[in-house]
């Protein structure tokens, strides 16, 4: 008989009920697929009394910073989140004594992953994060292991629910950003503070941990450029439909020359495509190598239980005793990530302008993209009011993302052009 | 230093060749993904004098009675195929030696995979086949370890990518299924002989394979009702097309009460579903679990590279010291298919009949559909030929699939039924 495997939870939020639920489920089959017991020892969490739809009075309460300290663990499961803090100093303890750990913290992991990595390996404890990324799919599984046979040429997809339910909302019903916001934080899609989902900061989190494991380098936050879809209107999404596409919040990780391109940015799709089938709270991850060709993976984003479905993946792998390091190989062999110059980006565009309406806008513009090398596939304009604001809306071909950004601030420059640029990348890769 | 990760590869086929030229180009990768060196020591094929594109001079040239005997190697991958002969030998008797063994022979694992477990387990070895199920999707490691948490409830797609090509193709150009095959084996897309393909034989076995790891049960071939697509007519997939489907051919193993029903049969799915917009030589396995809820992999199903994608990812996990039970769970835990009653299953249908244009022909049919409680969604007839055969098409509700056996058989004895109806499942899983 083989001693169960020890474990503690820290922090008991949706997810962590959601973990505990699972595991007391699921107890004899995950003993099976383990082969041994997973054993809750004990769980912290600020409210004691409040009631989580699950029993947790078997176990011991303790704190965060106890957990920490308590060696007859065997893994401490940290989901209380953010990147400091009681989360920070718990993994930290725990790696430093050599104990496992599984965490769903992608801030914290974004932040100081590489830091993290290290101390896991100086201690021979492994770091499981399959929670951190897209809960319903086991992309981390698949880009360390499935596919690691495989030179990575690209990773990239829809990496957060939050906005992409937005954007399949303000789609569907023809509504505001702040309307569907307002209403899917009623309906708990979205946080109190949504900055982090509509920012695109938690998709860059994601974004940056994918990448650091699909190209072996250390990852790092600050090489993602960031946007998110605050300044979205109604207006975008409905033009981006008579075009053929839809607006996706895309994060992007791709070789360019010796370098890599990080973005997280909304970007048009064509609505038949793969990508822009995937609606509502799904998330779906790409992955191109060069044996295994594309390989898609989509499921839900986020949610207590694909969340604790991934969680509960980690343990039992733990509990069966296999190891990886965190990001696919060692913390020294990750290389130093090459930031390459995405003004060498080739790509089409999608601009939409609001104009005055007024003879002589149009030749404005078309010169100034002519002067850029800009060559335009399609030019909608809507609507009839002169010397009123109306939209102006234009797909380029193929240019270069310096071109076209040369071009953009010419155009905001001119009189006629009453509000910043819609400036957006249109992706079909 | 550790010792290098001594590895015989057995069968230098396409994928055999594609696995030696994966392993020469990422060499010093795939060393620091599993922390040791892999080096071929040896290798088995007929022919020594081909020219197969990749240089095998530097490597020992073996048989695989003689690789199979051979204690100096850690692994051996076994790439040459069939359920029995050489292929099967070289499996048994490494494993029995306690030597791991890499596949991507399903036929050997649909019809010996209970054994080939057994043996390993007793040894110690490992049996992995990452690669014996759609080369371009991790579905083993997906299922296996990322939602390893989860109750599996159905696992089900698009298996054979012969047959997804084929199916593409028919609907693309409307030609029929003989003129496409011929082509499709010019190309190399289909064996000179076709049968294990086009009959879903293939699909069957890998079913078996997938239902054996997502239910914890022994995998048992003879479970899998299978049919192929040779009896689809191009008018079906126009016919399926005017009613919004697409027709693939569908392995699904879902439970069903206390067992599980596996079919490989052709399939109605609407046309903008994930599943209908997965086309040509792709692949697609949908997963659903109660915690993960639905997760969906696509990827190319077959061909050199993603097998060898797939196979070396097996390699690098084995390398890197990472063991797995073959089924997911021991052999002894493994529990005995139960099949369930699929005539209890609720689906609706598309059926086609080919009947005599006459009056009166409808008023049968459809009283006999109403005797069985099988109630009708739409209905096409095409073409006006007194006399003379002409298509009827219908779309049922949902029906118990006994009832609408029933009502089958009883069309089929109609004399103004001229040929076997053509009777297939639409599918909105």
């Amino acid at each position: 008989m083989i001693e169960s495997f020890r474990i503690g939870i820290a922090g008991l939020g949706t997810v962590g009920a959601s973990v505990v639920r699972l595991l007391q489920t699921h107890g004899p089959d995950i003993a099976r697929r383990a082969g041994r017991a997973v054993e809750i020892v004990s769980v912290a969490a600020k409210d004691r009394t409040r009631d989580r739809g699950v029993d947790v009075s078997g176990y011991e309460w303790t704190t965060p910073e106890a957990m920490g300290a308590d060696s007859t663990l065997d893994a401490v499961v940290e989901l209380i989140g953010g990147e400091a803090g009681p989360a920070a100093a718990l993994v930290e303890d725990s790696l430093k004594a050599g104990r496992c750990v599984v965490t769903a913290n992608k801030a914290l992991l974004a932040h100081h992953g590489l830091d993290l990595a290290r101390l896991a390996e100086n201690s021979g404890a492994a770091l499981c994060y399959e929670g951190a990324v897209a809960g319903g799919i086991p992309i981390i599984r698949t880009i360390r292991q499935g596919l690691a046979g495989n030179e990575i040429r690209s990773v990239y997809g829809i990496l957060n629910g939050t906005c992409n339910y937005i954007l399949t909302q303000m789609r569907e019903t023809g509504r505001a950003f702040d309307d569907i916001l307002a209403e899917a934080q009623i309906r708990g899609y979205a946080e109190a503070d949504p900055s982090f989902d509509i920012d695109g900061i938690d998709a860059a989190h994601k974004l940056t941990l994918l990448a650091a494991l699909a190209f072996g380098m250390k990852p790092d936050f600050t090489q993602v450029r960031t946007q998110g879809i605050r300044r979205l209107t109604a207006t975008d999404i409905v033009l981006a439909g008579e075009l053929g596409y839809r607006i996706k919040l895309l994060g992007v990780a791709r070789r360019l020359g010796a370098g890599v391109v990080q973005s997280v940015e909304p970007c048009l799709v064509p609505a038949g495509s793969p990508l822009g089938a995937v609606e509502g709270v799904y998330n779906a991850v790409f992955v191109e190598g060069d044996f295994v060709g594309k390989s898609v993976s989509i499921g839900r984003g986020a949610g207590a239980g694909p969340t604790a479905s991934a969680v509960v993946s980690d343990i039992i792998d733990l509990a069966a005793g296999n190891r990886y390091p965190a990001f696919g190989i060692s913390a020294e062999s990750l290389k130093t990530a090459q930031r390459a110059d995405a003004r060498e980006i080739i790509n089409s565009f999608y601009l939409r302008l609001n104009v005055l309406d007024r003879p002589g806008v149009l030749a404005d513009v078309s010169a100034i993209l002519r002067d850029h090398n800009v060559s335009i596939e399609t030019l909608l304009q809507r609507g009839r009011d002169p010397e009123q604001p109306v939209p102006l809306v234009l797909t380029t071909h193929d240019v270069r993302q310096a071109d076209m950004a040369g071009a953009c601030g010419k155009i905001s420059a001119l009189g006629s052009v009453v509000e910043p640029p819609c400036l957006m990348r249109i992706e079909t890769l």
